[in-house]
This record gives structure tokens, sequence and C-alpha cells, in this order.
């Protein structure tokens, strides 16, 4: 009988760390194809091959890996915003971060969808609410500099607003392929960007 | 036996056009109050009290039935706009058009969710396809005169996602408490709107 290295038990598979890796990257991937109502802590533990308790070690239920996902979502955001904005030429800056915000709804449209859905809370889940908070800092600070009164609140905000819809007329498939006129989305987008006025403070 | 008025048929109840305004006020009830999910017309003519098949003289599916509601959608967004800027001060008929779109998705929630979501496509039933073209091409009037060239379009087409993007971000629950600083969903838009410039035709 050969005795050599057994197969490990199901729920040993995983180191502590690289098991939350795994369910996100799996759920990630669910959340992609299936959408967040698909999604199944008892599914993703049967998809890896560990005991269907071994997510529960990580996630409390499928709200916390939801909102776990859509924290990873502000963060890749964030991140990808602040290297557009640090790479874009002088005076393009707000631009470059308008692109990489609906950039990234047309790359990850579900994961877009979930940050911004009733679904998630952040006043539920603090990882969440960190994530959308730095989020909005950083744009503000791009927006208005050091300023945080309610002028530069609601300069932000109109800001956010505006990427936010386009990049939802985007995703929805709103905008009729006449008005693309041949554009991609991303060239449509940056045309759109354009036509609007700069965001001015009320003093 | 008594002979007097026996009570009509399920089938009798309406007449034709009664029956289809029934189903688009009971549709809407049950879209506003379940979501769309939620309807059936089978359900509907349950509870209209018709025969299951008397939807079907007006509705070829539940798909239809979302359409014309969705439609209806457009046409009362319109008639809100269009009063709106009729009865605005000067130089101020953008805003109030604004305002009025805003106004529309904060009162009605799952219809305005519906006329912008993948369940429902212009392309596939006139009627929706028509009432949606009708509000774009009067948010164009507004915003670019009589002109219908590439930059209108464009143009047309920012004002437009600002404005969604101020309705997602209110109907879905974004901004958080402290940055309405007390104001209301619509006195907050009514900033947000103002905080930005106008648009501007590139040339």
């Amino acid at each position: 009988m050969p005795t050599s290295r057994a197969r490990p038990k199901p729920a040993d598979r995983y180191h502590h760390g690289d098991l939350r890796a795994a369910l996100l990257r799996e759920g990630g991937r669910v959340l992609a194809t299936s959408g967040p109502k698909a999604l199944s802590l008892r599914e993703l533990a049967r998809a890896l091959g560990v005991s269907h308790n071994a997510p529960y070690k990580h996630f409390a239920n499928r709200d916390a890996l939801l909102a776990a996902l859509a924290a990873e979502g502000f963060r890749e955001l964030s991140a990808d915003s602040h290297e557009a904005a640090a790479t874009a030429a002088s005076g393009e800056m707000m631009l470059a971060r308008a692109l990489a915000y609906i950039g990234f709804a047309l790359r990850r449209p579900a994961v877009f969808k979930l940050m911004f859905s009733h679904d998630v809370s952040g006043s539920a889940h603090a990882e969440l609410g960190d994530a959308a908070r730095a989020s909005f800092f950083a744009l503000r600070q791009a927006v208005a500099g050091g300023v945080a009164d309610r002028a530069a609140n609601d300069t932000a905000l109109a800001a956010w607003a505006f990427v936010h819809g386009i990049a939802h007329l985007l995703i929805d498939g709103q905008i009729p392929e006449v008005l693309h006129a041949g554009r991609s989305p991303e060239e449509l987008a940056r045309d759109m960007l354009r036509a609007y006025g700069r965001p001015r403070r009320e003093s």
C-alpha cells in the first residue's frame, strides 16, 4: 500500500490567509459572471473543495463577503485614480481621474454596481465604509485641495455624480449607437467630459 | 330564481382600453412596491379579477408590459421637464429641467431604474424607443437650440449624465448623511448642480 503524501483533508487545503484570498477571488468571479444573487458561501466552499464551514472563519455571512468585495473595488478604484492622476499631463489630472473611474466601471461593471448598491452598506461593514470614504476624500482633495467645507464637499459630489452618471449610462447600454458616432465608450466618455464646464466652487 | 343583472364574467369586466389602463396601473403599483421581478401578467389578471388570458390581448408578454411602464415613465418625465422649464425664471431653465429629472427619480425610483435598465429595450419596443428618443431630443433642444450635430449631442449627453448621476447617488443612498449637512435630497441636488459649470459646446 502506498504510504506517501496523502491528499490533505479539505479543511486543511488552505492556510488562513490563503482561503480568504481564494474566497474573494472565486466570489469575484461568480459576481462578474452570475451577479450578486448567485453568491453563496456554501457554493464557494464547494467550488474551492473546503468544508462548508470553512468560509465562516473569514466571513460572518454572505453580506460580509459582498462588503469585502465592494471594499476591494473601492481600493482598486482609488489606486487606478491615483495612478491616472500621477501620470496625467499638467491640467489633465481631473480628466484622467474621471476616465479612470469610468474605465473601472466598464471593466468591472458587476463590482461597480455592487459598490453603489443597497446590497452592501458601509455603515454595517467598517472595511467598506473606510474604503468608500477614502475614495471620496481623495476626490475632494483633487477637486478642492485641502479644503473640506460644505462648498468643497458639494463640488466633489458634483464631480462624482458627473462621472458616475456617464459610467451608468455606458454600462447600462443607454446611449444609442448613433450617438456613439463610431467612438469607443472611452472616447465618448472623454468627449462628454470635455463638453461640460469644469467644476467651480461657490464662494 | 333571480333573473336580474348577473355579475359579468371576469373577461367582460373591463372595456378594451380600460383593462389596458388597469394593467398599467396595477403593474406600476407592483413595480413600485415589489420590483420588476415580482411582475407577472397572470398575477395581475388575478388581482384585477379577469381571466388569465385577458392581459394578453393588450401585452404580448411581461416584457411588453415592462416596456409600456417604462415608456409611460419617459412621457411623465418629459412632461415634468417641459412644465418645469416653462415656469422657470429666466436663466434657470436648465436648472429647472435638471431638478425635474432628479425629482422624478426620487418620487418614482422603481420606474426610473426600469427606464434605464437592461430589463427593457427601446430597440425591441417601438413605443419605449420613441418615448426615450423624444426625451433626449427635448433635452438637446434645451441645451443646444435647434443644432443636432455631434457636439450638440455630446453636450446633451453630458448634461444628461450629470443629472442621471445625481439621481442615482441619491436614490441608491450613496451620499452620507454628513454630506447632506441637513439639506433635503432636492436641496442637495440643487447645490450640486450649482457647484458645476454650465455645459459648453466644443467648437
